[in-house]
């Protein structure tokens, strides 16, 4: 094969998957089988030209993160083990996922963000993507997750799907980011708590940016069930241009239809 | 925690493991449970500041990458799929070993080659270890091994731990490199065909230079039954004054004495 350059390859879509979608929330290393397994047939289905996947930790990296106090830094030795079983944790429900993408025969490719991520404060510093883009250009799938990794001011950190889905955006230029959530998109309040809550199906960067200084202005707690704080991680994807998409991942043929490019839930854009 | 720099650190020491120590040969997927958990108590007893670990392909990563040319590079469409698997076999057998070390408190964090490398016509051209650095700094002990990874000429490529462990010698400026293999160290024949080869107990770079060349020149094969061609991929790390210790890793005791410093099996030095 002759030598590649970038030029050719269509814009990529970022898939995110949330950790309560694929795997079984309040119950330790509970994997949601079915979910995942239905996922991967629309993935196939929908044969996007170029995808990225990034999963969240789920009730996999989140019991262990915590035990050890792995998201508050170094602080003592004891939580150095800790570190590693969380991502460890991590690395088995990739596994899962990755199984079954390649089960499938979508060349999925784990790009492990503790390898080519430091952060600073927890916020995401040094990043190497030269092998996650030269693999993208042969046409596999790379995924990522949340993960814990080294931190240049405080030891260590973890690193949410979330952030990790924004700055690639930027980074390799992204045409759109889908978030398969459990819910059916953003609301004006909990839905799981409120029955009145109304589904916001198309808003703005500008008011995206409104609602934060609400919540700032009043020290509110996220009344969305903390839907907003996830977005609101997306604003820098957001100003780059790159529209978001928030849609339930739970209910059959929704990622499908999103990566095709039809819009269901919310749609947010720069405006 | 302060911002560290990496100034106190002890030169660290890199352990190899070969695929036929840590798997069975001519059997596929079958791990050498016995050996990796040995291994892992040695490792612990030993307890060096500063360690980083390279293991083989053994029987996981082998037949999956044979089946489907991997290391010709990227020839047509159907090997992209044994790329993934290729892969995917990888983090299994890694995933044995880093679970053997957790399990005795030993912070193993899995550095997945194939996320932080290109190579270029199968030789290591771009690499990123700052993650791996800070948390080696932090007393994590890095585990890497042989993998398939993205090429910039041929599309990917097989790179083998050996040319890993070379790499990461001289980028991180290791105290030593000790090979743990399924012999005794270098002999001057093939140990398991010829029960007159004699072990060679101390070489010199130079010595190693001319063996090289009466290979060449006479278009010879491997002799030594495959030894030496792993030892001339550490050339670069000898020049760089790193010394070498052969060890069979299959014999228990050798891994722990050679990480405290006694001369086991061959030793190699620039001279």
């Amino acid at each position: 094969m002759e030598e590649k350059t970038i030029t050719q390859v269509p814009k990529p879509i970022i898939l995110k998957l949330g950790g309560s979608v694929i795997s079984i929330k309040n119950k330790s290393f509970a994997l949601n089988k079915r979910a995942i397994m239905r996922l991967a047939k629309e993935i196939e289905r929908a044969d996007v030209s170029s995808l990225i996947i990034v999963h969240g930790g789920g009730s996999f990296g989140h019991p262990v993160a915590k035990q050890y106090k792995i998201d508050e830094g170094y602080k003592d030795s004891s939580q150095i083990i800790g570190f590693s079983k969380t991502h460890q944790a991590m690395t088995i429900l990739n596994k899962h996922v990755t199984d079954s993408l390649i089960n499938r025969k979508i060349p999925a490719v784990e790009i492990q963000p503790s390898s080519i991520i430091i952060t600073r404060s927890g916020r995401i510093h040094i990043m190497e993507e030269r092998p996650l883009t030269r693999l993208l250009e042969l046409g596999f799938i790379p995924i990522l997750y949340g993960d814990a990794v080294p931190d240049s001011s405080n030891g260590f950190a973890i690193l949410s799907g979330d952030q990790l889905v924004s700055q690639l955006a930027i980074r390799l230029n992204v045409d759109r980011i889908i978030m398969g959530v459990d819910v059916d998109g953003l609301y004006t309040a909990d839905p799981k708590a409120c029955p009145s809550a109304r589904l916001l199906q198309h808003i703005t960067l500008q008011q995206l940016k409104k609602l934060r200084k609400n919540i700032e202005k009043t020290n509110a707690t996220d009344v969305t069930g903390g839907m907003l704080g996830k977005i609101l991680e997306l604003i820098p994807a957001l100003e780059h241009r790159v529209n978001v998409r928030i849609v339930n991942a739970l209910k059959p043929g929704n990622v499908y239809r999103a990566l095709k490019g039809e819009v269901v839930g919310t749609f947010i854009e720069k405006g």
